[in-house]
């Protein structure tokens, strides 16, 4: 199954290590704040701890703090039926040239 | 089906107006740039119409700008299924409580 990650994270060092460890569980970019890939339940466990010990640090948020990740599952099939729509590749902004 | 639309956009008035236009097509916020709902296969040409309507304004980008919209198809059992990882609720960061 595929799995999208997608963060609102304004505090920019736990978004930061959101991104590389994200990155580390070999999840693609695909847009600045979303990243995809194929994961088993056993992955998708490993992946969801480590996203609750990184943000857990984080003990409150403050005024116009937030700190959101969703975790979304598709099959492939509904993966590619997704619709981009926009200027520019369907990228992470950061240089990353994500899909095509 | 619903489906999910994920937008990353640094033009501030760009950013809003397809926020206004996702909300006037009855889609919920669930995320900062993250919306929502159950659309019917007409319904979501209209949006993804609607939303080339509002991005072709913006001719080219400048350098660091991003206009990239995602839309995912997903059934309301893998919708069920989403996980919510973070602190406060899973809300559009603003004000907007969306879901619980």
């Amino acid at each position: 199954m595929i799995y999208v990650v997608v963060y609102d994270i304004t505090d920019n060092l736990v978004r930061g290590r959101v991104a590389d460890f994200l990155r580390s569980k070999g999840l693609k970019r695909i847009q600045y704040s979303v990243f995809s890939g194929e994961l088993s339940s056993s992955q998708l466990k490993d992946v969801e701890s480590g996203l609750w010990m990184i943000t857990r640090r984080k003990k409150k948020l403050d005024l116009g703090e937030r700190l959101s990740i969703l975790i979304f599952p598709l099959t492939n099939n509904q993966f590619d039926q997704r619709i981009f729509i926009g200027l520019g590749k369907e990228n992470g902004g950061e240089g990353e040239e994500i899909l095509w």
